[in-house]
């Protein structure tokens, strides 16, 4: 039994988790900012279900445009108004922190041009960007932006994506005015979350 | 005939237009800022409907000064409410799109610090700012500055001048604390516009 | 009686005020932003109130934190909504301005990670922000920032704590996430006031 248990533990080693225990879903925070595309944010959230466990926010402009009705009811949706609902004294915790320490994965799509000018410089005067302001940069984050060719065409937006890439934040390609297919996005972020966690388990 | 026609051509290719034929009018954005010289706005847009085609988008701030009675009821306004007003599906036209490939000039005045440092860090948080971001840099745009000394003498007032000036904007000289004299500027657009127009027909 | 005269004048000059005058009591504009740590601001008002004139500024997110009961009813105290309660016309005061040049000293605690990327990128969008848009810097500024660990850790808090120190702004030491005991500000900035003064008159 003992060595039958050894080998056991061996193989559960190089695996990480054996066959037959189903493996936990990623976390992931999925957010949309006001923008049109944001209209097919409902869309990227069940592409996203399908492999993992998300969360949901969104900003004020983007509710206008995001079908929330799309969104399947067991999805914890949080907007700016619940930020510090709960929050009474000091030592209570604080929503966008509690939200960016449970995320494994962040990702923002679509991004727009003005919440992209916000991380940037560090802004933090809404629920999505104080989640961004708190992030911890050894987890991954992704954007895909999506503005009107005219605003994609502003010289400021190259130099925003370089300042975002600095920062250790990933921006799915094409970056482009478009919002890239929702399916797409989603399959971006999962196969770098397999390669990492492949990695991490010394499979790769 | 034919000869007289010919002529008659040949003086137009000098003059662009024939003399009987009432040239178009400039298509000019005019916007206003919150800050106390958007009391002049009024009069400011009375001068430039002298000679062009106008339109006015006024920021939330800007309207606790500026004059509304003041401006002709055939004048279009804009505020950030008329937005998203008749927007409803992917495809529809944007409002901040459409006027920024309606204008053929864009005119600040009064130009806020706060709009400034906006149109620096390539904000599009409201109805103003959104035009900016999407202006297309070929087409000519104009900002006036206005605020208190305090403000002008501050070290973030330059930088954020030479920064407008990288994009390519004309600050109307001098550029200062107090904003100019309306007809000042609306004479400097106009010199500008007809220069342009003149180099366009290749009269100089 | 012109010999002893001269000889209090004398002494007068190196010590400035006579020991029997009250000396006038600097004029502290105060500052809270919208973060936790703003629990502590009316313990902070006290303390400053043991030596100083004080005038309290908040920002619209900092009431949510604030104990206003907490600050002494004389105290005056300045919102958003104040700003052009009064304003009328052209060459009216205008509240930032007159509260700038009131101001001997500024201090801003806590000073929150949205408002510091605000002051550094020059956004003068509210009340707090336009009176350090539009202060004198051969006036002394204190702030003492505070925020979450993970906010503080993030690559732009550095940057931003460069870029007010170029401003000449003084970050209160030591620049860390949580807000240094009130207390411990208040002594900061009144040393920093003695010695001032004591340079100005001569005495170091």
């Amino acid at each position: 039994m003992a060595s039958s248990s050894a080998t056991l533990l061996g193989k559960r080693k190089s695996t990480a988790l054996a066959p037959h225990v189903a493996p936990r879903k990623p976390r992931i925070l999925l957010a949309a900012c006001g923008c049109v595309a944001a209209k097919k944010f409902a869309i990227l959230c069940n592409c996203f279900l399908k492999w993992a466990d998300v969360k949901v926010v969104l900003t004020k402009a983007s509710q206008r445009f995001v079908d929330i009705a799309g969104i399947p009811q067991f999805v914890a949706m949080y907007t700016d108004g619940y930020e510090w609902l709960s929050w009474k004294r000091l030592g209570d915790p604080v929503l966008h922190i509690e939200l960016a320490n449970w995320a494994e994965i962040m990702v923002i799509a679509p991004l727009s041009a003005d919440t992209l000018s916000k991380i940037v410089r560090g802004s933090s005067g809404n629920l999505l960007t104080s989640i961004v302001r708190a992030w911890d940069y050894s987890k991954p984050m992704f954007v895909a932006t999506a503005m009107n060719t005219l605003m994609w065409r502003h010289p400021l937006t190259e130099r925003h994506c370089i300042s975002i890439d600095d920062l250790g934040i990933n921006l799915i390609p094409p970056p482009a005015g478009e919002l890239d297919d929702p399916d797409f996005i989603s399959n971006t972020v999962r196969l770098s979350y397999d390669k990492r966690m492949q990695k991490q388990q010394g499979v790769v």
